[in-house]
């Protein structure tokens, strides 16, 4: 792992709020390292408005609603999580904590939640899933231009047990990540799946270009077909959705979930908050496979406010690995809980008892 | 009261707005207490929003309109009062001021008008009528889980001479108080009718989760009559609606009167600022009960701008908190005055001769 | 005139903006008197406002329109001017030059146009018309509570030739200027109309506070008829203008002219920009009078969005006075050509060869 | 070229995004000379609003568009580019580099486009050619108040083998430019076609007005024949296009392209951002000729909204000498590939395989 040193802490960490977790990641990070996770495509605004375009959404708190308590259990393809957020694919969590995916999955488990493993994780898969023998797991996949990558990934993703296949298609080629060209960032961590494949230490000095270039770039629906069959019939998810039709199409194809993102603002310049582009999708789709959003999410008003535009539940990357980095596994616990808390004063003080009811009874207004 | 110092002043003072208040109190307090009473819920949008959202709507003044004076006079419920304005609760007003509710309700009364008492006052609400023994005093009520607290605390509001009781909806359980919670804040003094109820100094040291650990979380619309009933038919208030449907359910189960506000945006997090809602909540009660409005004001044109979206009163909470700790009684009456004054000239400026002409004659223009 | 002193200069000034010239002239003068003549109602944004609505509205540049130049000239009441731009009454400009209304008139009339004269001047209107036998003059009318200064006032100004009466009627009493109030600015100069009347020096240490007491409040429509008769017939231009019913119920009373205006700012505060209003106003009016318009005009671009949305002719204040304490007349000359020279740019770039060609085909667009 | 002392860099340059070269060309100039580059009109607010205008638009990303790659090539007039962008005729090149007009359409070839050599270049037509046999050049025009100099420009452009001729429509006179007057600045510089003309060195020491001051005034639309007539039959583009009605007027009378621009916001002050023109004036177009655009083009996103907003191709002015100094000639090609770098993201991204399909299939959606 080259030079590079990465975070050793194991400790629940202290958060007054998540998007503060950034700047104390960064006061302990390499800077090409911290950019290469918290950076976004081009002039960066797609990523700010990510964050900001929550505001432009009002939510309308309710009175003499007989509420108790409030409930985040929910569950997705039967599986029951304790909160209605998972864990994003982000890569190379190494370069965020010497446990990197390991202690990713194991934080997110321990808030009763699913871990989604990258393709690109420094860990292989089968190291991450020995150091979580129980927890859920789903598997991220980046389409390879070789096709025995593809079986191999996929079937190695089955024998660990992954619940369901995450397909993303917003990324054909890397984004114009102007940080990482700025500081010349190459990966001083090896991609475990990759080195195993390509029997080589794959990761060492890559940059995000190379790594892209062995993707493959003209996805289509019928991939879908393929994954569910190689995966014996596992969910396949389409992740990076942001049109209406590209996500009835997905469905028609044979996808079993549609994830709204726009890959944290990282992907395509100059478009919308993902959070704009939920509604449209979310009334195409129309309840027939469940929403999964992710892009912006760093409060929990900003899950409630997901949820009643039309997600089932909600994905964080960056809030996730930044408490990887602060407290290993049980920071990654932490920053669930600190969501949970906040999403629950939200839930109170609008009469939700449950995530159904957010989905029903939750009012929104636009502000803009 | 531990060591805790607070303001001894006594004296009227000069304002040049209410807005330069704030940092003048900043100035003079211990920044958990300061911060326990200026901040807000969450990323504190909302609480800015508040105020910001008043620049949104523009008043347009009216030329020839045969005007020699205007007057601010009104009444609700009967009671006449000089300014439209009345002393919304705020609790633990000794962390402002030695003489704390004492002062508060003295120099509402000075200024002709109504003071609410909060549940949480640190001067029992005995103490409070006792140093005002003929001014207006409203009860606010936090219901507590324990229904004997609440017969207890009713029955000392009547006792008291409170000519309405306010039941505030919008309060569930606490908001997500950052600052609170990044100073660690508790409370350096004691609430008085909790201590007295409670045979306990149950003030000191608790933090404001506590208290509100004790509050009741299932506030229903069967409360309102079991407060007209147990207050002997008092006027019963409800705080905190923000919704049309939630303010006609209120008045259907009884409400006599309706508070519109969302808590100086000290409980939901992402929400539109209180006078966004107004118009639509107006629209809905139609004149059937008063409206009260707060959350925001800090001007006279605030005031025209709350009236002429369908207001009958507004409140103030840290304007006029601030004033007691920058002048005890005396302050609190200058900014009455300084809020008359302001509104006097706006009220001149568009012919409206009385509060009513405001409401019928007031006109707005959205500036979004 | 106390200890105060004013400018003595007589140049044509250089000027790359007239929005810079604020910034010149606030280093040359006592805070007081300075903001005195600069500052706004309130927190003062409605004055800001004034100046940045304008962007957003968007002038369309055309093409092909075989324009070879651009002629400004153009009349009111048959007073024919060279620029669509006149000057407003600001009281007291003895504070920004030692001939203050002197040197403001003799500038105005040195760049073609017409000079109005405020009731609260300096100078005297005999000692204003003496120093400019020739010039164009108006005369504005604060009325004033006593019935017999108002026919002196208005004899004055009809014997010094005044060619229409301004009436102001956004000011039935002072706006709360809180940089007055800050200052504690009182005036250091005589006001000589009112100095002559009451014989008695009734200018020095006044404040803006005690002049607007002596002012009439109640001005009703039929302060129209009387202004007409006892001038002669002389046109009757209503100052304050901002809803189109009071245009037409002033038009229906006898006005000549309506000046569409919210006082720089000066007056009511949490207002729309007068810009905003003017188109409203203007449809209402439909041609039948000449419109006036000011509050805001800095840049030829703003002439042509004024005259583009209604107006027939602009007028400047803080522009013309920063220009006489910077250069004397010539100083108000040079202000003049500037926003001539701006705006012969944007009607050449137009195709507009007249002021009639910019209300008829200058197109202008929404950028909000 | 008196004093003045150019850029004589040959070198590709490394660019991170094209709007950091402003920052890095303004280190190396000389402020006036910069500033006559890089100003705009009046307040600057439509050069800023054309940049920032882009930021109101979204583009939406598609997933699994089964996409290999994607072309950016694309032609107008029959003429084949490389990237669907060309160089906008920029007036004084030498400023920015000693080879000034000579590399700037050196530079453009090695990209693979079209130079568009402005009437105010420093080096004469046949200067810049002779330096580029072989490239592909088209000729700006500002016709002069001559006749016989515009026969004679005309001519020698068709000598040099224009491809077709700009007419420049939006400046029959010099904009309002703020920093020109400000710095007094006066080019140092010659201007090659008017100095063989006039026979004389008709360049240095003038001011921009000066030069404006040689201009025709009155373009109309008779001269789009003319042009065609004594070019014998290049095609004529109207360049400056702002409003619908004026695009069909001069296809009616002739022309063969619609250059729809504000002159990156140097003329006329107080308008809308190019780019929220462009789509009424393609409606009105309706394809019947080519759009060319400009104005703001600083990124790949902003290529990818302008033609999916209506353009065929855009051009870039100030990015390209931008490169000019920074590189020469290859920094004008690695501005032209940097553009096109970004370009290519944006299409992969969003499944457009062609320019065609940027029209056809590109999603925008309106973020204000």
């Amino acid at each position: 792992m080259s030079n590079y040193i990465s975070s050793t802490e194991e400790t629940p960490i202290n958060i007054i709020n998540v998007e503060e977790l950034e700047g104390r990641v960064e006061a302990r990070m390499e800077p090409g390292a911290f950019h290469s996770i918290r950076g976004g495509a081009g002039n960066e605004k797609t990523l700010q408005r990510n964050i900001t375009a929550f505001d432009d959404i009002g939510i309308i708190s309710r009175t003499l609603q007989d509420i108790e308590s409030a409930s985040q259990k929910t569950s997705i393809f039967g599986i029951d999580i304790d909160y209605p957020i998972i864990t994003s694919p982000v890569a190379a969590q190494e370069l965020l904590h010497v446990n990197g995916e390991k202690d990713g999955m194991k934080g997110t488990n321990l808030a009763g939640s699913i871990y989604v493993a990258s393709t690109y994780t420094n860990f292989t898969i089968d190291e991450i899933r020995q150091a979580n023998p129980d927890g859920n797991l789903f598997f991220q996949l980046y389409m390879s231009k070789r096709d025995d990558f593809n079986d191999w990934m996929i079937d190695k993703a089955v024998k660990n047990g992954a619940k369901a296949i995450v397909l993303t298609c917003d990324a054909v080629l890397g984004g114009n990540r102007e940080w990482d060209n700025r500081l010349k960032f190459q990966f001083p961590v090896s991609f475990g799946n990759l080195a195993e494949f390509y029997q080589e230490d794959s990761g060492v000095g890559l940059g995000i270009a190379t790594i892209f270039a062995m993707a493959k770039q003209n996805l289509a629906l019928e991939n879908i077909k393929y994954i569910k069959e190689r995966s014996g019939g596992l969910p396949v998810i389409i992740k990076g959705v942001q049109y209406p039709e590209d996500a009835l199409a997905a469905i028609e194809a044979g996808a079993d979930g549609i994830w709204v993102s726009n890959h944290g603002g990282r992907q395509l310049e100059g478009g919308p908050a993902a959070i704009e582009l939920l509604p449209e999708v979310a009334k195409a789709v129309n309840k027939r496979v469940p929403i999964i959003f992710d892009s912006g999410i760093r409060r929990g008003q900003h899950i409630f406010k997901a949820i009643a535009s039309g997600a089932d539940i909600v994905a964080i990357g960056r809030p996730a690995v930044y408490g990887l980095n602060l407290g290993g596994a049980q920071g990654v616990q932490s920053v669930y809980e600190q969501l949970g808390k906040e999403l629950n004063i939200i839930m109170m003080l609008t009469g939700c008892k449950s995530i159904e009811d957010i989905k029903t009874k939750g009012k929104l207004t636009n502000l803009k």
